[in-house]
């Protein structure tokens, strides 16, 4: 295999974790969603619960990049420096993944962390509204009467936080090697592509 | 085959020429690129020497989506309307290629234009830096001392053209089916995998 990290990077509801997940099974890979989220809470002390609410979701108030050498900088929910924290956490795990292996990431502004590690490619996973409008009413059962609101609410918090940590646009091509529509080209096409990329 | 029509957006030096004639030649399908400057050209009145430099490289100085009600908005070298009405032109016969055939076109907005057109597959080309300047010396022979400098031009007035006809900014994945990094994916990969999901 010449691609050793695949990192995928995916709005809400446009099917990118289930594109991660195959594509790791597919390539025997290992695969980090949950299970950075773990790494992340016995590294920090902090809950699994608590990582994932201060997670790349997370709306900060404050830029990292700009803050970085200010002390006390506040937090998004007055809790001063801990999503600092947690990212700093999370940058030094994302970047010593691949050590241990070959293996698959979603998120967390992984394709900014490892950008510079050659053998990559960085996938982003999108797609129209009503496609992952349906999606998320399927299969996590949500709850609200428009979905698209919700979909809209949670990639604007991915974009803020990307924004905050990377100073990059989410979603601009030019960041990923790989862009995916998932809703015109099919789930298992985005997966074959992939594969078949980190294959050559 | 299910796409009948396929856009090749993409940056300077990237290869997405080349890549959208090879699928094209692969698909048999019509190539628009030059083709497409030849139409306007005979549309227009104006030479296609005229079209080319007034193409989607030029800047214009005024937004043609805001000026659309307004009468006598400037042109970008104080010809009044011209870009504007080039862009009509290229707008109306954009829009209407897919009745004469399936076909493959370069650029001028395309993506945007043939936005609704359901049998259409709407790609983004893109690459690094240095594989881009190592390809325009090689292939186009360009004289700059600096050829990254050239590069950053060219694309700047694509992206204001960009903006300035359809509103969206130039390179955003969202705007595309699949976004290609050719320099970390190969030209021959490019080709392959635009063609295999033509064809699906």
């Amino acid at each position: 295999m010449s691609k050793k990290v695949i990192t995928i990077s995916r709005e809400f509801g446009s099917g990118g974790r289930t594109i991660a997940k195959m594509v790791a099974e597919r390539l025997d890979y290992a695969y980090y969603d949950k299970a950075l989220v773990e790494r992340i809470a016995k590294e920090s002390g902090y809950s699994e619960e608590f990582i994932e609410r201060r997670g790349e979701d997370a709306t900060s108030t404050s830029s990292f990049l700009f803050n970085l050498s200010r002390t006390g900088s506040g937090g998004y929910d007055g809790v001063p420096g801990i999503s600092d924290k947690l990212y700093v956490i999370q940058y030094n795990l994302i970047k010593k993944l691949p050590e241990e292996g070959p293996c698959v990431i979603v998120g967390r502004c992984s394709d900014y962390i490892l950008k510079d590690y050659v053998d990559s490619l960085h996938v982003f996973v999108y797609a129209d509204s009503p496609f992952k409008a349906d999606r998320i009413v399927r299969l996590y059962g949500e709850r609200d009467d428009i979905p698209e609101k919700r979909l809209e609410e949670k990639d604007k918090k991915r974009k803020v936080y990307y924004k905050n940590y990377t100073g990059r646009i989410w979603g601009m091509s030019n960041n990923y090697d790989l862009c995916l529509n998932s809703g015109k080209i099919g789930i298992e096409n985005c997966v074959d592509i992939i594969v078949k990329l980190a294959q050559l």
